[in-house]
């Protein structure tokens, strides 16, 4: 830490704001070991004028920024260059939520606040923050937002983007936003709390945001079915949208071979049929009204599915703890594949009404690339969002496939490409996905992107190497 | 016209992009009669392509450029300054409906394409385009998004904001973006479309837009009621949210003058109930489910509200017939408010908590700078949305009244200021609220709004003299 300037190293040591060297470590790695950086520091500010402070000095001295909040990006998002000229800012002590509001529905929670805190915090003033996914309990509030996260229910609540009203941001030149707003309408100039939420922390820090709570259910259920393929989980998905748009809590596609490997890999889970089958759905459903009858909507729809024989079978989830456990067999899929083998992670979407042939047309692609090669694709049908991963050839060796990730990802997003899909759907781009920045959105869009990012940082300190190729 | 430059005369002429100067006269003032402009040419492009090439050339030639949809914005966000180096572009010949997908749900409509035009397209297709307010017959497509345009079922499915995917956009150089995605997650970068959502056309010209759709429902219920005051709206609200949060397809709440007026001068407008009272609300409950019972849900909340001395009486509309009656009153509020005399009108909203502290503060603050003022608050109860409206003491002066508008703005601000409102709801900044800016959203904000504007639009060009000062 020895080139840290004067004023960082005043600022921060007697507040405390330096790590211990011993902690630094696990801060310049991403969770899925793709990256390895390097750092001047890993600063820790306990609050808003604390970050503005370590921001204003970096800025003076030219020190770039990488902030970090639970560091669970999937594409690298929040691990420093190689170049060890940054400091890491984490949020993480910055993990106070300041108000929850049970008339206006809505929470203040600084950007350390772990998304599962935010949801029992919520859950304990009987209100729902609805944002759920795999790594809830350990990425944080800045980091759902910075990335624009979407998982499970996006079906129905939105992306985080739709469940913030207001921001605070530490700005690049350490000015301080307060937009911490807590209004559904406020129509007064450019919406700037927008351009924050998915752009990485390349234009700021966002210190602390309002989100949307909503009324708690009371009434769920929980489906899973096995059906005839691709496009009977679609067919499915229509089925229970035309009969109750709002009950669709989440819509999850998974093929035969994934759930093979969760059964196989995870202990405690099991198939909840009798029959394996090559496709499967899984179909959450939740209302606030208490004689919604979900079970009565769910027997309807299925009826009508199985006669036209897109459901084969299907189970309801009665308990709470066979809810869980149907949720399990979805959720363990990336465990389970990463027990299986090698594997290439393709965070892709597409209009809904493509996913079937995406599904298709990417599994035969891959097939055609590395024969042998084993598709499993899994997640959000209902909002056109798939996990098109692909599990190395039984028996290859997990380096040699790997080394093929770039022909992979490059193959699947060919498909994606011509069924007007994007190359990142929730995952953002981080580090992993500059490169295909240029031939995605590059012209108008990527030029106007670079104008925006030299307006509001024209030294581009904010978390280089990131976002913008 | 003879300012035009020939490389636009030469353009234009030819394609019949110049408007008959005689059709010239209604694009130069806005409908409200707050302002009047003058300008160069009326332009008016069939194509996207056209669009770019009146824009190259403007930018070229240094001449501004004003966006026009329906005219119907309520703060002369449409209507050129009184310098006359400008020319309007009229985006009505732009009025083709591209594509609409019942799977994917969504509407890929021009800019010119009437309100009014995409729900009945969107109905036509078995599915429901929900943006829904008074000016919809008139209002456009490019123009609600232009606007973030909220309305009557905001508190359901969101602003013109949250029904956008996807935009095509003319950039200030001429560039076109097309960004007419139709997925629901993509993260890729920095969310341009956001940007030119409630920019009010300082940043590009929106050409086109892809919007969400949704299920068409299959139950509706309207009811009126009377309640004791306007905490207890307040209480009936919560009461709805609580026993089916997605059920409220709006929320209005209106004040006994405001009723009284709207019986006194509309033509067939009654009221629904036995006796007069000072405080109403109408609730508009819809599902996509066709068993929903929405009559047994009213029943069910108002017979709890009853009991607890929140609301005095109710009408359930039974027929269509009925439910439009109801809504008449409610919709008729502004034509009424006209009729009786001069009013100055407040687009204002607060944390949905405070509806009931702006509707008596504001109101007893106006008393006390104009004795006899007759505050008419109504509007959007369930999304913080207040239209707080002033009419004319009786017997006052109009032109007397209207001289006051200033001050009736001020003080109607202050009291939102201190409840951690918005000084512009749904109607935007235009013209009439430039002045406010500095005040409301100067500083961090202010600066930041800037220089995205320099980023984007460096000359200038883009809708001059509207929302920054």
């Amino acid at each position: 830490m020895s080139d840290l300037p004067d004023a960082l190293a005043t600022l921060l040591g007697p507040a405390g704001l330096l790590t211990d060297p011993a902690d630094i470590a696990p801060a310049l790695s991403d969770w899925r070991g793709l990256y390895r950086g390097a750092a001047l520091a890993v600063l820790r500010p306990a609050s808003t004028q604390q970050v503005a402070d370590c921001v204003r000095i970096c800025a003076e001295a030219g020190i770039a920024i990488v902030p970090q909040g639970g560091n669970t990006s999937m594409v690298g998002g929040a691990t420093p260059e190689g170049n060890g000229r940054s400091v890491v800012l984490s949020l993480a002590r910055m993990n106070r939520i300041r108000d929850i509001d049970a008339v206006d529905m809505t929470m203040t929670a600084e950007a350390g606040v772990v998304v599962k805190a935010a949801q029992d915090a919520a859950a304990e003033a009987n209100c729902l923050f609805p944002l759920s996914f795999g790594g809830e309990g350990t990425a944080m509030i800045g980091g759902i937002l910075s990335t624009n996260a979407g998982g499970n229910t996006t079906v129905r609540y939105g992306n985080a983007r739709e469940l913030m009203l207001g921001l605070e941001v530490v700005l690049p030149d350490g000015q301080v936003w307060n937009g911490l707003r807590r209004l559904r309408k406020d129509n007064t100039g450019y919406a700037l709390r927008h351009l924050f939420v998915g752009a990485e922390g390349t234009l700021g820090i966002i210190t602390a945001a309002t989100l949307r709570l909503f009324a708690r259910p009371r009434a769920s259920e929980v489906l899973f079915c096995s059906v005839a393929d691709e496009d009977a989980a679609l067919a499915v998905f229509r089925r229970f949208r035309e009969a109750d748009e709002t009950a669709i809590r989440a819509f999850e596609y998974m093929s035969g071979l994934g759930v093979d490997f969760a059964v196989k890999h995870i202990p405690g889970v099991a198939l909840p049929l009798a029959q394996r089958a090559d496709h499967y759905i899984l179909v959450d459903l939740a209302s606030t009204r208490a004689d919604a009858d979900l079970q009565g909507l769910a027997e309807q729809v299925l009826g009508a599915a199985m006669e036209a024989g897109e459901v084969l079978d299907a189970v309801i989830g009665g308990s709470e703890a066979r809810r869980a456990a149907l949720w399990r067999i979805r959720e363990e899929h990336p465990e389970a594949q990463r027990k299986e083998g090698a594997s290439v992670k393709n965070d892709v979407s597409v209009p809904v009404s493509k996913v079937p042939e995406l599904i298709r047309r990417a599994s035969a692609a891959c097939g055609r690339l590395i024969p042998g090669i084993r598709p499993v694709p899994f997640g959000h049908m209902g909002d056109g969002n798939i996990h098109m991963n692909l599990e190395q050839p039984e028996g290859m060796d997990p380096a040699a496939f790997l080394a093929r990730s770039h022909d992979i990802m490059e193959t699947v997003n060919a498909v994606v490409r011509e069924l007007d899909g994007s190359f990142s759907a929730e995952h953002g781009i981080g580090r992993l996905k500059t490169d295909m920045m240029e031939s995605w959105r590059g012209g108008a869009e990527l030029d106007a992107m670079r104008r925006i990012k030299a307006a509001l940082d024209p030294t581009g300190i904010m978390n280089p190497g990131k976002v913008l190729p």
